[in-house]
Formats: structure tokens, C-alpha cells, sequence
């Protein structure tokens, strides 16, 4: 990384503790990803972004705030960036991917909670996020109780806009949640001075379409038999795709995948079990179950999470003349998301089993971070219609300590011998 | 207990399992409750109800049904009893303190969840629950993660209608309960084949009132110096108002209430110090905390729980000559509630501070079953509003279980020392 400490301190970081992570990445880094052998070309480009991740991102997100501009945190799926967009302001994942952060998590929080909150929350008490110190306005979400209740604390230390995701998925919710876009937008408006219209809008759904597509584009080259790119670079392009500029992410993810074409015309079988994980985000930098799995014979060709299908699959239409219509074609699309607040869920078990077909799944690993309850209690309904289906699924609940990585490792090679 | 065998092998009870909780009981009430000295001769009757709790009270849902009445079963303080009673129904608290439970709820729900979700679920799912075998309905809520997705699994057993509860209090929230009341108005009517009536439903507003009443005077009661009932007899009684015949409660209550006015004359100080509980319900026969406390020198006065205040706090108005004039009297009651899982949820601190004020507090005993994210997290706001007011609190959280009795004693004798 270059030398940011001038920016950082502008930014109010606490530089001796936010140090201790800068010079722990590039190790881990480099011991889960350039250690794979046998990289496509086009991965360079987001081993710059990670190398980068805290410095030359950020110097953009500076520079759009010289220019006026505003900076919107986002922690879910469910937040539509179609009006962060729209009112010129750019929107960025938050940290919350690291166990360096849980110590200053467990400060206000309890311990047993998942650790993305944990860490989210530490990111920011801690000081140790140049995204969060950037963000003008922090946008949360209803979608399960622990962020719900921690986004309160938040509010003690930043500006906090909560949208209510209904749970259930009703027609009348459908609607609630159209009016909980038009509130975000008036928000929105109220926080850049710059009115979202329906030109403007439908730019916005266009762009983030595009990035949908892009990564669908990914995913679906991953169904090829080998897989032309690991679990691993997929999953660190998907996590990337929440933090990077989107016309530059859209560029550098096609020039890869059309390499990745390539691959696939020359590709030999190479014999490792094809997994899919299915459940909770893997939030950057959350590599500790693709690296396991991938460090024994086994490939990770799909996840079925928000950090995966969840994050891109379906479009928003741009069909429509007014804000209102296009707010429902959003509403639409967002709350077609499979994720396990919703009661019930149904939705979810399709999506697996479909997935597991188009993707030829030798087996599936549901991973649950600690203490999710949601996916924590699913598990009983995806195991089993996995199991009516003759599907193979390993349960693995952990966080982000390295303490069971070697317990884990030994259950998933007992399983992949087993499938 | 009577003889019941008969009625519990119709209702599809495992019995010899259900005879081990039947035995374990007697003794645990006996230690808790009847070890006390000088109880109000109006205890009689709640010592009869909890040695006939799965007896005599069932025999009587079961005579309502065999006259074609319909028992409905529920969890929760959100869920307005008002429309089960306009309806002809039974409403009855379901299953959910006891310890005895749990291993039948680990079977299909992830053990790091709230004991009192694993219970209840175990009471069906192990068959040894009359009141769950009784019901016609389960009554859900959507307040809090687990209880929402453990009433999918539920539903596997026995059909459950699931009312949303909004997140948030803005007055469109208000509005969506209106709608959840009336979606369980139809509900209901659909069951019994009765149409809710004004004049039914103010008859039902009415009785649900005086219920409330009957334990507001009580526990206006225990803000004498020293209180005239144990916290643990108080506990017992709001206990009992979730299960028993409401006007037998309500007269039963009454005439111990009277006593107790006249017990106020007489007493004397007994120096104990005064304490306010605050946190998640304790179910029937959850005494753990109360036994410990009231074990030592100290007496609870006041439960801020759902087994406390939050259950009969606020009457609903029975103003109004329509069923949506009734029904917005009903939601402005029920969404009043200081739940954790709304969010913001800043009444509950005015509440607290209210109370030790007029209960006279010397310190707050914030309990916490384990696993329970609203509350957890929100005792970080509740923990700052009582230093700033210079009332000590103490945090305990804990299961069912017995394995941590001692510790959590320890722990209280040094709080009461220090207080």
C-alpha cells in the first residue's frame, strides 16, 4: 500500500492500531491467494484492489467529497445502490470481515453475537475503517436482530438511515418496501441537495444491471467442469464488486471473463469434488472456508449467499416513465431476495436445488457464522429437502478465529471422501 | 395432580415421558414456593392451579372444545387476546420454562438459541405439552429471529398463523398492525365460524382490562415498604394469568389483593433490599432468578418483562362504534409495548427509570436469557441511562439450567452488598 498516514489521520484513524491490520493483510493475503497455482491474468487487477484496499479507494471517495460529493456505508444486499447512484453519491461495503475488529466489537456488544456485527461495530468504535470514517451517512436494514439493534449503537458515533425490510413477503410487503425506497430516496435527496429523476434513475439501474450481469457472467462460466477460476478469486472479485468503482469493476471483470473463456476450450478434468456453500456473507476479508476447502482436493463453484447469487441474480426493469414505477420494478426485484430473515422462505430450498443441478454440486457446505440464528435454524428445513435429493450437506458453524480451522478441515476431508 | 392418564393418552401425550416432568414438578415448587414463610392465605388457589396445571385447566379446554369452542395457543404479549375472546376461543400461554424441554428442542433447532424457543418447540415436538396437544392454532409472532423461524419448523406439527409485527413505531407501523389485527380477526373467525361483533369485541376489551387491572393493583402493591407478596408469588401469579379462566383469575387475584391491603397496615420494615428486575420473560416454571434473589436478602418488586409490566401496562380503549375503531384502539394499545425488538425501543428506558423511581429500587437485575440478541444488545443503552440516574445494575445472563445457580448467587451477593 502507498503511503496514506496523512489522509488516514485526516480521516480521524487511529494509525498505531489500524497499522497492526495494514501489515497483517498482505501476509494472509498472500499465504491464501498467491500461493494458488496456475492464476488467470486478469486476477492482477483485483490483487491491486485488495493491495490498495484502505489507500487508493479511498483517495477516490476523498476526492468525490472534495467535489461535493457524498459517501453512503451499506451492509446488506437489500440496500438499493440504484439511489445511492442516482443522487451521485457512491456507496461502499463496510468492513467487517476481520477478526482483528471483534475486540473493539465486544466493547458495546455482547459476545455472543455474529461476528460480522462484532466486527462492523469494532471497525467503526475502534477507528480502524477508512470506509466508515468516509461515510457521510451509514444506511442499515431490519434484516435480522443483531444488526438491527447494533445499527442503534452506530448512531451514537455516526449518522444512521434504517430501512424496515418487511418478513414476510406478502403483497402488502411488496409495498411496504416501496415505500421504505421512497423514504431512502427523500433521505437521499435531503443528504446531497440532488433530486433523483427518472433520467437519471434508470442511468443508475442500467449501471447496476451491468454489474449484475457481469458477475452472473462469472458465476456462469464457474459451471464448467473444472471450473476455469477457483472459489477463492471468485469470491474475492464478488466481495471487491461492493467496495470498487462499478464501470471499472464491469471492464476488469469482463477482460477476466473472456480469458476465462478461454481456459474453459483447454481445460483437462481435474478430478477435485465440486462444492457449493450455501448461507451467511463472507465479508472482505473472509476467506477462511473457500481456503480450507480449496486447500484439499475440492473446488468451490458456487455460493448460494449475499456475497454470491444473492448479490446479483435478477435485474432491476427499467421499464416505466416514473419514479414511482421504477421504485416498484426496484422494490420487486430486491424483495425476491431468498434470504433467511423472511418467514417463510421457501424460496431458498429452489434456489439451492437449482443451483445444485446447473451447477453439477457433488455436495454442499451450509455455512453459518456463529450465533446467525436465521440461517442457524433453515439449516432443519435446507437439510432436508437436500437430503429427499439425494444431495450431500456438511453444517459448519464458525467465526472468524482460526481456533477451529483445523477441526473444520478434518470434517470436510472426512466429507469429501464420503461424497 | 388428579388422575388424567385417559385425557392425556386422547391427546396424543408421550406419557411416560411426560410423567417425569410430572414428578420433577411438585418437588421444584415445593422447595421454591411453599419453603416461604408467611405467604397470603391467597396463594391457596395459585398453588392449586400450578398442581393442577396440566390437569384441571386442560379438562376444562377440553369440555370448550367438546361443546365446539376452539383453544388457541400463544407466545406472546403481542398477540391481542381481545380477538381470540370475541371469537368464542380459549387463549392459552404455551409451554416454554422449564429445562425439561430443551433436549426435545435440540433435535431440531441449533442449541446456541433462547431456551425458552428451544422449550416450547421441544414441548411439541416431544409431545409433552397439554396445552400445545389442546390447540386448535398456534399464534405466532415475528418479535424476535428465532421465534420467527422456529415457527416454520412448528408448523411441520401444527398449524400456526404468523402475525408481523412491525420493527419500527412510525405511525405507518401502526397502521400495518391495524392490518395484522384485522388479517387475525379473519383468521379466527374462519376457525370458530364466529363473526367478531362490536358489542363482542367491547365485551372482550372489557374482560382483558379488568384482567390488566387486577395486576396493576398488585403490583401497585409491592411499591409499599416492605412489599406484602413475594416477587416470587407475584411472579407466579402473572404466570398463572396467561393460562387460567380469565374472570376466575381476575376475582381470585381481587380477594388476594385485599388481603394484601390489609397485610400493608400491619407490616413492618424488614430492612431487604428492593430490586427491579428488567429483561426477557420468565415462563412458567422458570423461578430460577426470583429464587436466587429472594434467597438472599432482597426482594423483587417489580418485573419490566413480558411477565411483568409489559403484559398489563395500558388498557385499550373500548371508545368507538365500528370493528376498525376498536382494532386501532387495539394496535395503539399493543404497539405501546416496549419491546427490545423495536427499533429505536427508548420507552423501555422511560420505563425503567419510572419504575425504580415509584417501586423505590435500590439496584436493577437486567436479565438476559442466553441467546437473546434484543435484549443482549440493548442493555447497552439501558446499562448508560441507569449510571448517568446513579442505579446500580447488574447483567446476568443465563438458561434454564442449574449449572450456573451458584455462580449467578455469588454474583448477586456481591451486588447487594455493594448496593
Amino acid at each position: 500500500m502507498g503511503d496514506y498516514k496523512k489522509m488516514w489521520e485526516g480521516l480521524g484513524i487511529d494509525i498505531e492500531k489500524h497499522d497492526a491490520l495494514c501489515d497483517a493483510l498482505p501476509e494472509l493475503f498472500g499465504d491464501t491467494y498467491l500461493t494458488q497455482e496456475n492464476r488467470p491474468e486478469g486476477m492482477n487487477y483485483f490483487n491491486y484492489v485488495v493491495a490498495e484496499v484502505h489507500g487508493a479507494r479511498i483517495e477516490e471517495l476523498e476526492k468525490h467529497k472534495e467535489n461535493g460529493g457524498k459517501v453512503v456505508g451499506t451492509f446488506c444486499v437489500f440496500v438499493p445502490d440504484e439511489v445511492i447512484l442516482a443522487t451521485g453519491a457512491i456507496g461502499v461495503g463496510l468492513c467487517s470481515g476481520s477478526q482483528f475488529w471483534i475486540e473493539d466489537g465486544e466493547k458495546v456488544l455482547p459476545r455472543n453475537l455474529c461476528p460480522l456485527i462484532k466486527a462492523f461495530t469494532g471497525a467503526k468504535v475502534g477507528l480502524t475503517c477508512p470506509y466508515f470514517q468516509s461515510c457521510d451517512l451509514l444506511v442499515g436494514e431490519t434484516t435480522c436482530d443483531g444488526k438491527k439493534k447494533a445499527y442503534e449503537i452506530l448512531e451514537d458515533y455516526t449518522p444512521v438511515h434504517v430501512m424496515e425490510l418487511p418478513q414476510m413477503k406478502r403483497e402488502k410487503n411488496y409495498e411496504q418496501w416501496e415505500d421504505e425506497i421512497k423514504l431512502f430516496i427523500k433521505e437521499m435527496e435531503e443528504l446531497t441537495g440532488n433530486k433523483v429523476t427518472v433520467e437519471g434513475l434508470k442511468k443508475a439501474i442500467d449501471l447496476n444491471n451491468r454489474k449484475r450481469r457481469v458477475l452472473k457472467r462469472l458465476y456462469d462460466l464457474r459451471k464448467n467442469t473444472p471450473s476455469p477460476i477457483s472459489g477463492l478469486d471468485s469470491l474475492l472479485i464478488t466481495q471487491i464488486a461492493f467496495y470498487d468503482e462499478p464501470e471499472r469493476f464491469i471492464k476488469q471483470t469482463e477482460e477476466l471473463c473472456d480469458e476465462l473463456e478461454e481456459r474453459v476450450k483447454n481445460s483437462k478434468p481435474n478430478g477435485k469434488k465440486r462444492i457449493m456453500i450455501t448461507g451467511t456473507p463472507m465479508a472482505l476479508p473472509n476467506w477462511k472456508m473457500h481456503s480450507i476447502v480449496e486447500g484439499l482436493d475440492a473446488e468451490i463453484v458456487v455460493e448460494e449467499t449475499c456475497i454470491g447469487t444473492r448479490y446479483y441474480e435478477n435485474e432491476v426493469s427499467a421499464e416505466g416513465e416514473t419514479i414511482d414505477e421504477l421504485v416498484k420494478n426496484m422494490a420487486n426485484r430486491y424483495m425476491n431476495i431468498n434470504c433467511a430473515c423472511f418467514t417463510p422462505n421457501y424460496g431458498r430450498t429452489e434456489d439451492i436445488l437449482r443451483y445444485a443441478e446447473e451447477y453439477d454440486i457433488d455436495g454442499v457446505i451450509y455455512y453459518n457464522l456463529s450465533f446467525c440464528h436465521t440461517y442457524a435454524i433453515e439449516y432443519n428445513q435446507v437439510e432436508k429437502v437436500l437430503k429427499d435429493n439425494d444431495i450431500p450437506v456438511l453444517m459448519v458453524e464458525t467465526d472468524y478465529s482460526e481456533e477451529d480451522t483445523g477441526q473444520i478441515r478434518t470434517r470436510v476431508e472426512a466429507f469429501l471422501e464420503m461424497i
